[in-house]
C-alpha cells in the first residue's frame, strides 16, 4: 500500500490521476526529490533531508521549500501509514504546470513500502560496477547549470546506470570520474573504512551530500571511529578493510563484489557499522 | 488552447490530471520525448521525429514506439486542433508507473500553442552565451549509460542553463565539450553557414540528431548550398556568415548576439536559408 499527501495536508488515493500532462516534472524532469526512511514512526534525518531539499530547490531556482508544510506532509503520511515498520517516504516538488507559472509548484509526500531487494541487499550486500561518469571534480563548481549534486527528478541516467550494471551482473554502481575520482551511485554515496577510519567523497565534486552517509559518521564517531571526508581514487575502492554504499533506505550496504571481483569479506567491519548507525536512532 | 490524445487514441482533457504522482516520467524524468512543428494541418518532419523516438527508446531500454498507434494519436490532435495554423505537437512516452511493469508506458501526443517569444526570435534573432557541458565528444560512444543524444524527459539541466542565459542577458544556449568542440544547444542544433555552405556537428560526439537541422540542409542543397557535418569548434562560432540555431520549433533561428558580442549581421543569409527550409514544405 501507498499513502499520499499532497502538501497542503490532504491525503489523496496514490492510485488515482493527480498530475497534469504539462507539469513540468513530467515534461522535463523540472523538479526535486527526496527520500526520506520512516522507521517505527519516526522519520530519520528529517532536518538533513529538507536541508538538502531547499539546497536542491535553490540550485534549480525554486521556491524555498516550506518547512512546515513539508513537516505537516510527512506527519500525515505517516499517521495514515498502516504498512510495516519500515518505509520510503518521497518527498516531491516539480516547478509545476508549464505557462501556469502562477499555479505553483506541483508538491506532495509519499509513502511507499520498501522494495524485498533492498532488504536482503542490507543484509547480503551487492556486486557494484564502477561506470565513468565523464565528468572532472571541478565541474561542479565552474559550471552550476549542470546541477551536479543536486537531487533533481531527471534521474533518467541514474537509472541507465543502474540497467548497465544489470548488464554486468550486478546490481549497483560506483560513478568515477575523468581523473580516476571516486564520486558516488546513482542514489547513493560512497564510504570506505581503512582501519578504524571511514573515509567519503567531499560533496564539492559535484556529488549529493549524503544524509545517511553523514549519520554512519556519526554513530561511527561515538562508537570511536575517526571519519574523514576527502577525495578518494578508484584504488581506494579496492585498497580498504569495507566498502559501502550509503542511502536513506538501504542505509549502509556493504559492497562484496567490484567490476566481477570478489571483494575480502567485510561483513564484521559492515556489522559493526550498521550497529553504530541503529545506535543513532535507539 | 492545447488538444491532449493518448496513444490508443483516446482524446483527453488537457487540463484535467492524468498521470499519477507514482509515473517513473515524474519520479525520474525517465521517458522520451520528440517535439513536432503541425503547420497547416501538416506535422514537419513526422518520420524522423518518429525514428529519433526510436532511437531515444532503444538507448533508454524502452519498447519500441509503435509507430501505426503515434501516427494515430498525431492525427487526433491535429484533426482537433482548432487553434492558429502553427502549433507544436509533443509526444511524450515514459517507463509507466513504478513497480507496475505490466501496466506498460504512459504515452501521449499533445497538441501546444507557440509561444510568442518562438515567434519573434524566428524573426529577429536571439543572443546565445556558449556554456561549458562538462564532457568530451568521445563520451557518447564510450558511455552510453549518460544517455548522450537521446531526447529523454530528463531535460532540467537544459532548463537550468537556459535560466544561465538569462542571467548573462541572453535567452538560448551554445553548449560546449571539454576540448572547446561545439556540442549543441539545449532545445538546438547549432549550424554555421560559410560561404555557400553549411556546417553543422554529428551526433556522434553525443549531441541530438536535428530533425530540422536536416531538413534545413536538404532545402539549402537543393538551393545550390553545399552542407558538411563535421566537428566545429568555438572559434567556428565566430568565423563564419551565419550562426544558427535549428529547432522543430524555433525552425531556423540566426543568432546575433554570442558572450555578449554582437555578431556581424546575417539577415541576408538567414532570408535565404528560412525560404529554402519554407520550400522544402511548399
Amino acid at each position: 500500500m501507498r499513502v499520499l499527501a499532497f502538501l497542503d495536508g490532504t491525503l489523496a488515493d496514490p492510485d488515482a490521476p493527480h498530475i497534469r500532462v504539462d507539469d513540468l516534472g513530467l515534461m522535463r524532469g523540472d523538479g526535486i526529490f527526496e527520500t526520506v526512511l520512516v522507521a517505527g514512526g519516526t522519520p530519520r534525518e528529517l532536518r538533513p533531508h529538507l536541508d538538502r531539499l531547499a539546497r536542491s530547490a535553490s540550485m534549480l531556482d525554486l521556491p524555498e521549500p516550506d518547512d512546515e508544510a513539508w513537516q505537516r506532509a510527512t506527519r500525515q503520511v505517516i499517521g495514515n501509514w498502516i504498512g510495516g515498520d519500515e518505509f520510503a517516504l518521497k518527498l516531491v516538488c516539480t516547478r509545476g504546470i508549464d505557462g501556469l507559472p502562477g499555479a505553483g509548484p506541483t508538491a506532495f509526500a509519499m509513502g511507499i513500502p520498501i522494495d524485498e531487494k533492498v532488504i536482503r541487499a542490507r543484509a547480503e550486500g551487492v556486486a557494484a560496477v564502477t561506470l565513468e561518469r565523464g565528468i572532472d571534480p571541478g565541474l561542479a563548481e565552474r559550471a552550476p547549470w549542470l546541477l551536479l549534486g543536486a537531487k533533481s527528478l531527471s534521474y533518467a541516467v541514474n537509472m541507465a546506470a543502474v540497467r548497465e550494471a544489470a548488464r554486468r551482473g550486478a546490481s549497483d554502481v560506483i560513478f568515477t570520474a575523468t581523473d580516476d575520482t571516486v564520486l558516488e551511485g546513482p542514489t547513493s554515496n560512497v564510504i570506505i573504512a581503512r582501519g578504524r577510519t571511514l573515509y567519503t567523497p567531499p560533496a564539492t565534486i559535484g556529488i549529493l551530500p549524503g544524509t545517511t552517509q553523514a549519520a554512519v559518521f556519526r554513530g561511527a564517531e561515538r562508537a570511536g571511529w575517526s571519519t574523514k571526508i576527502e577525495p578518494l581514487s578508484t584504488a581506494d575502492l579496492r585498497d580498504n578493510d569495507g566498502l559501502f554504499l550509503a542511502s536513506s533506505v538501504r542505509k549502509l550496504t556493504r559492497v562484496h563484489t567490484l567490476d566481477g571481483d570478489r571483494l575480502p569479506d567485510s561483513s564484521a567491519v559492515h556489522a559493526e557499522l550498521a550497529k553504530a548507525y541503529e545506535d543513532v536512532y535507539a
